[in-house]
């Protein structure tokens, strides 16, 4: 299973963020060819390692690296990349990760 | 489902680190009570936001926040938490995030 790990700090206007990231970015996401989950953090996120200023985490799931990659090359994929944009524009604000998994 | 995600800066030295990792990290943490499933990064990790200095990342699984919180306040857990400052001394070498999840 590949994964893409998205890691947001917390946004200056919460309430904008809030509104566009579930009526814009989550349906928009949705429709990523090959996506199997979309999952986020429900409620606080808690760090061990002083990293409070993180607002949200997001984990969505797929088949395979080329079927992420494949996901992202996409049309929606494009219009994600460009969506993320508005909700975090710049890349400070923002961590995304792409790595295929394996259990230990 | 409640996760740890746990994502490491590149070590010094890489050697030694997967050496501590796989020899003892992951046994004193596969130990840790209510875990469900121990998942790191098969391979390259890439980052769309320019984060090109992460090494590995985590995702311990448990069934509950509350579970979590029992796991790291057990002996096990202390021994994890003390085992991750060899890994990585500084808390600037590593996040930390424990958080509950849902789909969207």
């Amino acid at each position: 299973m590949a994964k893409m790990t998205v890691i947001y700090k917390t946004p200056k206007d919460i309430a904008a963020f809030e509104k566009h990231y579930f009526e814009v970015h989550v349906p928009l996401a949705k429709k990523l060819p090959g996506l199997i989950k979309y999952e986020i953090n429900d409620g606080v996120i808690a760090s061990t390692t002083g990293h409070t200023d993180t607002y949200r985490i997001a984990n969505l799931y797929f088949d395979s690296m080329d079927a992420m990659r494949d996901a992202f090359r996409s049309e929606i994929g494009q219009q994600c990349a460009a969506d993320r944009k508005i909700l975090a524009p710049e890349n400070e604000d923002v961590q995304i990760y792409l790595y295929d998994t394996k259990n230990v």
